[in-house]
């Protein structure tokens, strides 16, 4: 986090006065007070005009607990519909597909909606005749919008080409209600060839002709399993940015890098700060300074190609691209 | 298919008197008279000892109908709650990972329950205000019964490692069961090593790390995606076998490669009956035939090693193969 900060001070002109704003929340804050994210907190972030959030997760925590009371919360309250990760393999890194293909594609994942409501339960928890469920939600007016920024997303790349993923041979309602409003939307966006692939064989492209993608949308779940594994073939998810926006403005869009917290090298130095900077450049285009996010791209390329597998520290690979973007 | 029967024939002892039914299922039939698969079929497949299925889909059938109608619908009538998965990186054959890494694990996938219950629905369909829902049905007798047999096979390989994969910081209900479960069976095998992932981490380990896997157990969606992406790195669906099994007897087990029907090349000869010739082994393994089982896939092995490239049709594989196993 404090890398990504030292980039976005040293990217922005002088005339732009960044004001910022540290929220303790996470795993130490959860063992001192028992809370998340309350709700007097909750209301102050709605001030800023964009959050950039560390990773987060812990061991000590029981599993669920931050995920589902501070990042899941967040991305529902502040209705962060469109989950966007870019995956480009960039120069000189490590990918584990021979070949090296080209890959450049990102993925737009709904963030508000399908199985990741918490819509479900547990009937006679712990005994041998326990029924636990979990619902996936799909509303038409949330399908409906993200379908539609990733329409917009495909139609101003070059390429112009969106594929649909879900399994809607198996998840008939959700799956035809996607594909239908897919197909509906698609015809105001005439330029756009579009192409649908169930998730299991998305996975297998994805290895196989990552290339064939440009913009994919897919719903809560898919893409988050699509996600990680399109960060593992494009260097890894110590690479990996994403932004949870809101389009809409009314609520602060949050950037965060893709990977999780790494307790056990958190302080060591040795944490790739990588994914959290380019999630900074996520932010400023969002906030509208392009040719700043633009710059950090390029910069964050030009100092891995320049990486000659000598480890440096986190604090190390922070300045050497603060000083890039600011030349 | 008829490579299957080929090489099935082929490997038998003398003694052992094999006799086959050929059902008519499938898009032909449904075309033809609407059905898929009618109560008088399903009744009658219970006599037979084991079902060897052939890949099911055809681009003129509405998604869904087959899969639902057909494969969905044998696998729960005769409750084949281990879908058993094996992923082997065969020697000569492409993989698109770097490096060749030793793959040799097999999934067990759940096979009855999960999001594949047809559960769910679609209110005001077709209209902006439409609501579809998915719902995952996960009960403690199902996914204990699935995770004890994957015990057992951890348990009967020289690794005796077992992976649970699920998502429980997000599916709370379903995860955490699940993971009770594991923890809670594992306690009457203590030679095995277990292991957690989240979905989303398995598929980044598939493709950084495969060697890591000995014995995957995961639910049915999840499975589903894994062995498609396990498949893509082994070489590809096109060698990918499958066991739809209910260990108890009570109904017939069900043998099917993991790839689809390939509409586009059907009848030209150029389909690769490896697949469908590895199934043929584990149904053979599965009904007792052990060292049959084992001929077979030494001999796919051998006959994949001998490969120069040069295309050969799939009648030749299949007689190639058959000749081997019978020698
Ligand atoms: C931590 C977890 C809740 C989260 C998710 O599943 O969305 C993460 O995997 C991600 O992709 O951002
Ligand atoms: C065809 C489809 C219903 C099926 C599934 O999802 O189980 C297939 O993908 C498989 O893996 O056997």
């Amino acid at each position: 986090m404090a890398q990504g900060l030292k980039v976005l001070t040293a990217v922005l002109p002088q005339d732009v006065k960044l004001e910022t704003k540290e929220y303790d929340l996470g795993a130490k804050r959860w063992h001192r007070t028992g809370e998340t994210l309350p709700d007097a907190e909750l209301e102050a972030l709605k001030q800023h005009d964009a959050i950039l959030l560390g990773a987060i997760g812990d061991p000590t925590v029981p599993s669920g607990v931050l995920e589902r009371g501070l990042l899941l919360k967040l991305r529902f309250a502040f209705d962060h519909f469109v989950n966007l990760r870019p995956s480009k393999l960039f120069p000189n890194t490590a990918t584990p597909l021979a070949g090296r293909p080209d890959i450049d594609f990102v993925v737009v994942r709904e963030g508000t909606e399908g199985p990741y409501t918490g819509n479900g339960g547990s009937l006679r928890t712990g005994t041998p005749a326990e029924v636990a469920t979990e619902v996936s939600v799909n509303t038409a007016y949330g399908v409906e919008r993200v379908v539609r920024d990733a329409y917009e997303r495909a139609n101003a790349r070059p390429r112009k080409k969106l594929t649909l993923v879900h399994k809607n041979n198996v998840l008939v309602y959700a799956g035809h209600m996607w594909k239908n409003i897919f197909d509906r939307v698609g015809q105001e966006y005439p330029d756009v060839t579009t192409d649908y692939l169930h998730v299991d064989a998305a996975t297998i492209f994805l290895v196989t002709q990552p290339e064939r993608f440009d913009v994919i949308v897919t719903d809560n779940l898919f893409g988050d399993i699509l996600t990680d594994l399109a960060a593992a073939v494009t260097g890894g998810i110590g690479l990996a940015a994403s932004g949870n926006i809101n389009p809409t403005g009314a609520f602060p869009s949050m950037f965060e890098p893709v990977h999780g917290s790494a307790p056990d090298i958190a302080g060591t130095g040795k944490a790739d700060p990588t994914a959290t900077i380019l999630s900074v450049a996520l932010l400023l285009r969002h906030l509208g300074f392009e040719e700043q996010a633009a710059r950090i791209e390029a910069e964050v390329a030009t100092d891995l190609e320049a990486r000659d597998g000598a480890a440096r520290t986190t604090d190390a690979i922070g300045d050497a691209i603060a000083a890039r973007v600011a030349g």
